[in-house]
């Protein structure tokens, strides 16, 4: 499991709005609530960028708060030609210490093979998206080479950024929404980790992902979920009752993990 | 003419680096020395991550010193869920007070929507980059819609996303190394403003592009130059090489314009 740090500045308990940063007090009660349950974090860098300076310092502080013993993932969605996606894993691992961070794969290899260039880090490659969007180009039917049946884009660049790195430096994003196309989808890339966000508040089912795509021995599945953990509650006991939602969905993890 | 800062602090004269905030020292000079010469400028936000906060902070500085009287664009290629996009939509046009930011169109509608909902502010969406990774998705054929001839992704892109705003809060990014690819482009997207980088450093013709994209009367092309510009020259005389170079290709672009 990981638990994604979405937090919103207007979302977060009205109380915490008069700590000097409110984010990161919510960061560091969700965090200490939730260590034990989880194996990852995942930083949305939308929610502390749309705070200004001030948010990319909050930004900073929680990914150092959240320490080595967890997975940390900036949720950044970057990508560009290759000298600015070099400048891109800078801020990433070097300027902040993440360990990997998630990448739009529109630009290509050159806007890729940057991050993953970085020993002992990864890149996260969205591959099929949670969201209703991803029916506009991810799922559009490619033309086949000759001999080759055709395939959908999400597919193409499964089966083509897996060329460009490891299952040791290389993940995908595959929506949780998506259960149905999990079974072709681990047929393509069988060695991978997917990062799955979309259980929870995008109503993906854990239960079905987790029949569909797992790995034998290996589990290969990171799931996320974020505003089902962190806002159960508005209140003064949101951490507490943070904690209650994300063990509820480790319990469940656990029947399924066998 | 667009002024792209791509600012890296390690390319910047080295006298700079004495300064309280060398990259905004950089910035600042060849602002003053291009302004009258340009209508437009581009901040990499790549660049300027890669220095942490203070990289936030220098970008905050430099948006605001460039002012009211050009078009400021974030070159930022973001793009999430429609609730994460929502967020850097206020990243960049409320935290930041930018006119416009590049957007990657892979996750869909959703993705691209919220910025375009924001009066008098722009996306700027990934058409056909300047790479050479370019290759990989964006020309990919997909398959024709019946009745249909087949086409690129990337025109599939331009196509589909033209359909989600108006030229006059829309624009599309096309790479000046595409030269060949500018007269198909101009009849999908007769109508829109296209950012084009890629002449200078990357070597696309600023002439072939004038010829085969621009709009009678109204242009139709804003054209960005970083490196070439903004490296001219290394030493203290560096804004002035600037002013040179940028007076060069306004001078061959007022040709063009006739």
């Amino acid at each position: 499991m990981c638990v994604g740090l979405d937090s919103d500045i207007t979302k977060i308990p009205k109380h915490l709005l008069q700590e000097v940063d409110p984010v990161f007090s919510f960061n560091k009660a969700i965090i200490d609530a939730t260590r034990d349950l989880c194996v990852s974090y995942k930083i949305n860098t939308a929610f502390y960028e749309a705070l200004g300076v001030k948010g990319w310092e909050t930004m900073e502080k929680t990914v150092k708060y959240i320490g080595d013993q967890h997975f940390t993932i900036a949720d950044a969605k970057r990508g560009d030609i290759g000298n600015t996606s070099t400048q891109y894993a800078k801020a990433f691992f070097e300027a902040l210490p993440f360990d990997s961070i998630t990448v739009a794969p529109y630009m290509g290899a050159d806007s890729v093979q940057p991050f993953l260039e970085y020993e002992g880090k990864w890149a996260i490659v969205l591959g099929l998206t949670s969201n209703k969007g991803a029916a506009d180009f991810e799922m559009k039917k490619l033309v086949a080479a000759e001999g080759q049946s055709s395939n959908y884009l999400f597919e193409q660049v499964l089966t083509t950024v897996s060329g460009w790195g490891t299952p040791s430096n290389l993940m995908f994003v595959v929506g949780a929404t998506q259960a149905e196309a999990f079974v072709a989808i681990r047929k393509i890339t069988p060695d991978h980790f997917y990062l799955v966000p979309g259980v929870g508040a995008q109503g993906g089912s854990l239960k079905e992902i987790s029949e569909k795509a797992m790995i034998k021995n290996d589990v290969g599945l990171l799931v996320n979920v974020s505003r089902a953990i962190i806002y159960a509650s508005d209140k003064e006991d949101f951490a507490d009752e943070a904690r209650k939602v994300a063990k509820e969905y480790q319990s469940e993890m656990s029947t399924y993990l066998g």
